[in-house]
């Protein structure tokens, strides 16, 4: 997939971007490129967590605008990340319970943008997505969302298990979205809460489930099999407002 | 907008696939062409109530594929169009109170895709869209559809208004998605009911609102305007889901 973002091209500009700390969702370095600039770009890469991929030339090709990579071009993000103790931080100033939204790799940017509108006006706190096998915040995304990215955080972690687990310390409850689960209308969805979300072909992956205390199944009464993911999490998300107002 | 659908190009094939019935979404005349062909290929579009567009030689050409359209292309739907009637059978023969959703003029094929995925899931027995600006069954929608168009009726009318109050005198009672309205959850949304969800940019037009029964909100508690319209009809066609569990 091409990303509609900020591309930043050849070697000193990429350089420069991550020593700035912009936010880079993706790097891509001609494979088999180990000279000292390149080796410099991807220590810099691994200090920030940015994902780096090694890709054959054509492909670089193929990405580039300027046609000038010189073995490097970097996706910048359209949007600035936020922190988890943001989301935490703006729900103690609501004095709500915290509500975040965990997608486990949505892949499609209308999907994601979407999905962050609905968590804007479903009252949330907080958008959760991982760094790898995800879109990020492009400027596809920022357009779907209708500005609610003005507005509502977003997050990117290395590992959501991991994030869960250490929010699960801070008190919330997390809920995944999953057929095999209980209908959602019988779940008690009032406390401190994260919704997970799960990608469009998989659903949640196992081991996120795991690390789930809830599975809610959205009743199904015809013939497919699933939910538009950003269907499937407004659906939920509104079952989780509902028990808050009641 | 260009449809990703099966196009028909030239005097004859376009005049033999109205003749034979074959639906046709949008029909593209040259403007300023009156020979006699041309005539009776509108005059056979008017038989079928297909909508004739008139538009500029350069328009034409750009359309073209096989860039010999002698001046007209016809763009055939991915799809078979339903009756309405069948959608009333198909509630009667699972000895249900009819459930239709009734799409005012939604013109993004993956939302119309996503809408009747949530039909399908939701139980309802078919979806209703106007003629005219709107997407029809393009190969798009049935992507997005993730195969729902294969059960799920979708019907075609020349007015929206017009089928609402004829479906009233059927015993259906008509809820639109407006901010406006009350919130959902207090609505009784038990009995034979239409959904009517408006286009993305304008809502519900006026008119249909005005043939409506019921304002039902979905409660918005963020700082943007509106969800997306295919999440805003799951959200409500899933509280109609849950008042019919209870």
């Amino acid at each position: 997939m091409r990303y509609e973002e900020l591309t930043i091209e050849g070697r000193n500009a990429v350089l420069e971007a991550l020593r700035s700390g912009k936010p880079i969702d993706k790097l891509f370095v001609l494979e088999g490129c180990q000279d000292g600039p390149i080796r410099s770009i991807t220590r810099e890469a691994k200090k920030h967590d940015t994902i780096v991929k090694f890709v054959a030339r054509e492909r670089l090709d193929q990405m580039s605008e300027t046609k000038k990579h010189q073995g490097v071009i970097a996706f910048a993000a359209a949007y600035e990340y936020a922190q988890i103790e943001d989301m935490l931080a703006l729900a103690q100033e609501r004095k709500e319970a915290p509500f975040l939204f965990l997608l486990d790799g949505i892949e499609d940017p209308h999907n994601l943008g979407a999905i962050i509108r609905t968590a804007n006006l479903a009252g949330a706190h907080g958008v959760i997505i991982p760094k790898n096998r995800a879109v990020g915040l492009t400027a596809t995304v920022a357009k779907a969302s209708a500005g609610a990215l003005n507005y509502t955080p977003v997050a990117k972690v290395t590992n959501l298990s991991h994030t869960i687990r250490e929010l699960k310390e801070q008190g919330l409850w997390f809920v995944c979205a999953d057929m095999a689960g209980e209908a959602m209308y019988r779940l008690d969805l009032k406390g401190p809460v994260g919704l997970v979300i799960g990608s469009e072909g998989e659903g949640v992956s196992k081991l996120v489930r795991e690390n789930c205390d809830f599975m809610a199944a959205i009743p199904m009464r015809g013939e497919i099999n699933s939910l538009n993911a950003s269907v499937a999490a407004g659906v939920l998300a509104y079952e989780i407002v509902r028990q808050r107002m009641g």
